[in-house]
């Protein structure tokens, strides 16, 4: 009359699937930091279930929500096929923070699965110390040259509708990627839309160096209220932004740490 | 042949002018937290000299970035009616923080000499608890009818030019002032101009109400990678928001708190 463990998972696996596919679609209207909370609260096997009925962008939205450990154990039972059509679809830094709690072998399966393009970014990301600002920015920005108009930027935006941190500051930038200004979609909107991108521009821009150590850049932000940094290297060529989302996530890390 | 203490001052100041006089227009071109530092750094009297020099909507940015002590100094100093100008030009919530700080006598004077429309947010903002949400937000909002269109919103930034940090989130309300949503300007730009604000906004949006405690803001607004969160009364009255940077500022301060 023992019932073994197994099966006890099996059933429950199946009852979750009928629920699974009645309740489908209120699955995707749920917020990724929700939907992710809630994959954490179930046992291993349902959250596979339910992880592997999301479509790639919302697993990819929801794979980023999740915790390291809930991350690590995602990837290893995913197919790799699957795993790296995932990871495609979230930001490079992502990513890289993900794929550096993996073990070298599952991360080179992993990068070899994945788009060249995608691999790549990840693997120069990959190459930054723990403690570097490279390691903290995201690959995900927008730069233009300084003789496009606001109305061509504007437009540009509704063709390729940037997901909202990826406008948390916009760059401009020469021909040779050096950066000369940045702007934001405030400075955007209330311009005039043939005003050129160059007059709108804050020229002298507080910047940081990929090479240089994580240190105050809460203080920085703080200081100048600002939304996201932008990085260089030390052609001064745009790398990257360092965004207030992952300052407050560090912050409060780093709290919680102090209070365990 | 010692020469007291007063005259010393007396030739620094009047060296200062002459100083300011040529480098005037400079220090408006200087970044309001930049010229605060530089305030704090100054003897008291030098720093009055410099202060006084600014222009009102200068002088708001400038005593806004500086730490309570010196803007204690400033508005002990300086004459009730250019006091009271300057704070006119500043957020409700940054003056309420400040009078906090002053004696009730004072505080008075100030806001009897402020218009009477400023004078009557910030005593509303006075009422709230040191701990309340309400005490924390900023009451510098754009909220919107559901059936203003994406363009007509667009137009009315254009005329307003409102500051960044009142861009962070936008909201719909019926005619009562009752929150029914959300949404931001990269959901403006990227729609087409004819869509209606009810089509772009997020409805049953995250918020907070204002009298509630001010405890896991940071939490929430990381976990739901947001840039402010509104707060309504317990009608479902939209009172304000709570900004980020507020967020971020008070991380950083418990942070000091800490390691000292």
């Amino acid at each position: 009359n023992i019932i073994p463990k197994d099966d006890v998972q099996a059933i429950d696996h199946s009852n979750l699937n009928i629920r699974l596919s009645k309740s489908y679609a209120k699955l995707h209207t749920l917020h990724p930091s929700d939907l992710a909370d809630i994959l954490e609260d179930m046992g291993k096997k349902s959250s596979m279930t339910v992880f592997s009925a999301l479509d790639e962008e919302k697993a990819a939205d929801v794979l980023e929500e999740l915790e390291t450990n809930a991350q690590i154990h995602i990837l290893e039972n995913l197919p790799v096929n699957k795993a790296a059509d995932v990871l495609e679809k979230m930001p490079a830094d992502e990513v890289a923070d993900i794929l550096d709690e993996l073990e070298d072998e599952k991360v080179e399966i992993l990068l070899k699965e994945m788009e060249a393009e995608s691999s790549k970014e990840v693997r120069e990301l990959l190459e930054y110390s723990d403690n570097s600002v490279g390691s903290l920015m995201t690959t995900d920005i927008l730069s233009f040259k300084p003789g496009v108009t606001v109305e061509e930027v504007i437009d540009e935006l509704r063709v390729k509708k940037p997901e909202s941190v990826e406008l948390y500051n916009l760059f401009v930038t020469e021909t040779n990627d050096e950066l000369i200004g940045t702007f934001n979609l405030r400075d955007l909107v209330v311009a005039q839309p043939n005003t050129m991108v160059s007059q709108i521009m804050k020229s002298e821009p507080v910047f940081l160096y990929d090479s240089q150590k994580v240190e105050d850049i809460a203080e920085l932000i703080s200081k100048y209220n600002l939304l996201a940094v932008p990085v260089v290297d030390t052609n001064n060529q745009l790398q990257g932004m360092v965004v207030v989302d992952d300052v407050v996530e560090d912050l409060i890390n780093k709290r919680r740490t102090k209070k365990r």
